[in-house]
């Protein structure tokens, strides 16, 4: 088992990675405060993984909300029934909420935890490889409204995240891709060893390799405590995180929630990132093609769907939260390691890379 | 005008208090970082100050919210509204949210701030006594749930507070008692000297007295940004601002929200908080009797209504956010200003308490 200590203040928390780390009490129990807790999980994983946490939680008095499964049930509906259950049982602010579950579960836990009785304890248990290198960190927690993603929530922090690196053997191929997708981010912004690393075990990343995984998903959630812990509720330098996530935005919008994976969007939108870069001259044609290259060899797409157009994305860009008064402000790329957050750059060379998407 | 400063790190912010504010832009302008408003109010409202706060925002782009007036709709469905109109017309992360009205306004508002795009800004105008002394200064935001009043929230500071005094000369002569039972309060939980004062000029301040009444808000703000900096988020001494508030809820409660007004349901309720003091032996009977003479010289009730029971209490009381673990706690009297927070009393006298507000 590795231990990595996000640095937040008096909102800092430890991250346990390893495998089978579900089965024992002993992680989690530090991090109870009451003898309650509401364990939040949906009906995809609940069969899964459920049985296990809850014998590892005999001691406690559990509440259990299972969920239906996925993106479209990411709304205040879902989440009233996380209130609903808690205030039913009578949970007091004394309760911790567990999150069970993928980014989405994740996600409505955070959220209900923040708001529950004004905010109260909860712990991070993501079963996806996405939500496990991109969720453990960062403390955002939300819903959808039907005009937006992620448009309602909070920034709240976790007590603890358990990541048991076991669960991904149950995820379907396409989704250990879409989670490298998020991996080979942190290489593209902060660390070119890291995506050199990347570049030499991506194939038995893919074959979940526990010791590598392990590897992986602590150097990610690393790279991004280092980030978040410079700009926590994300003013400045945290917005590199999205690099890729603009394009990505557009195009999970334009092909309807849960058609594309959002890490699959995310692959092909930082193609378009590195593309772009390119146009600008800021890497050279050698380092778009190998950052294409680390992409293709995750099992992503590289190329945004045939049916978008140009009009397409810049109608789905303008609505995006990097958005401030009306200017679109895109994560490219200075090196392959290197992000920065920019407004300033040549729209031409913007038109050109979305019409050269479409090629 | 006078301008009292919240210490909150860098959360702080300042209170401005005084006649006739609402008129200019000068107060406002410094804490609107963008070029966009929202401005939420209500229909009782918007008649009376919606225009000439629109006349002093004249130089930014405005967009209106008028909700439906009432606790009844301090809920997910009006909550709601805000968003819309928000997403509707595009707000970014840049935007202000001001929210023009009573405790119910602003608590809705706050919370919609605290939750649009993960926390945008806001700022308080409460136009009624009891918010301006009570939602002024906490950052307690949120709505109500089927099953509980207040469940669902954020703590979250706004960048400002404007207190204009000239608009409690529309507020209905219930409302402005409501508001100096808050006040009351604070005399009684910390401040013996306020506690005279306030005697000596109840008269005065029920007539609206301009300058007194500017002097009271500010000594009631000023004891509770005390409290409030000492425990921002309600761990441990932040609970004897709910001196009263167990009782008044239970009361609340059982008559119907909206019945009974809050401060007028807190009144009677404090004076029950005396009653148990003096049982217990904190205070003595001439004690008891002066704090309830200053209640009742504010135009308050100073017993619960004849139809509860002693089981509708203890009933009612359970359900109290400040319940840890099954146990009530209650705010109780060592003398008159000064409160504590405890869970060791004598039950017998609490059941002669309750018992006794029924004689």
């Amino acid at each position: 088992m590795q231990c990595l200590n996000v640095d937040l203040g008096d909102r800092s928390y430890p991250i346990y990675i390893g495998a089978r780390l579900l089965e024992g009490p002993g992680l989690l129990a530090p991090h109870i405060s009451g003898k309650r807790v509401c364990i939040v999980t949906d009906d995809t994983v609940a069969p899964l993984y459920l049985p296990a946490l809850e014998t590892a939680l005999a001691a406690y008095q559990i509440t259990r909300v299972v969920l239906p499964t996925g993106e479209a049930f990411k709304n205040w509906a879902t989440l009233q029934q996380i209130f609903d259950a808690l205030l039913g049982e009578r949970h007091d602010r004394k309760t911790t909420l567990i999150a069970l579950g993928g980014g989405v579960i994740g996600d409505m836990t955070g959220f209900a935890a923040a708001c529950y009785q004004r905010g109260v304890n909860f712990i991070q248990i993501p079963t996806t490889l996405l939500s496990q290198v991109d969720s453990s960190v960062g403390g955002k927690t939300g819903i959808n409204h039907p005009a937006g993603k992620n448009m309602i929530g909070a920034f709240y922090q976790p007590q603890a995240v358990l990541i048991d690196t076991s669960s991904l053997q149950t995820l379907p191929e396409r989704e250990i891709s879409a989670g490298l997708a998020e991996i080979i981010k942190y290489g593209l912004i902060r660390d070119a060893e890291f995506l050199d690393w990347l570049e030499r075990n991506m194939a038995s990343l893919r074959a979940l390799d526990s010791d590598l995984v392990t590897e992986a998903i602590m150097r990610s959630c690393a790279i991004k405590a280092e980030v978040v812990a410079a700009d926590e509720r994300e003013g400045g330098v945290r917005a590199i995180l999205n690099l890729g996530h603009t394009f990505g935005h557009a195009i999970e919008t334009h092909q309807g929630y849960g058609s594309w994976l959002h890490g699959e969007a995310v692959g092909a939108g930082m193609v378009m990132a590195l593309d772009l870069s390119a146009r600008l001259g800021w890497i050279d044609v050698q380092q778009f093609e190998r950052g294409r290259r680390i992409i293709a060899a995750a099992g992503l797409p590289v190329a945004p769907p045939e049916s978008m157009t140009v009009d397409d994305f810049r109608r789905l860009m303008a609505v995006d939260k990097k958005v401030l008064d009306g200017q679109l402000r895109l994560v490219l790329l200075r090196s392959l390691g290197e992000a920065i957050v920019t407004a300033d750059f040549d729209t031409e060379a913007l038109s050109a890379c979305l019409a050269g998407a479409q090629s």
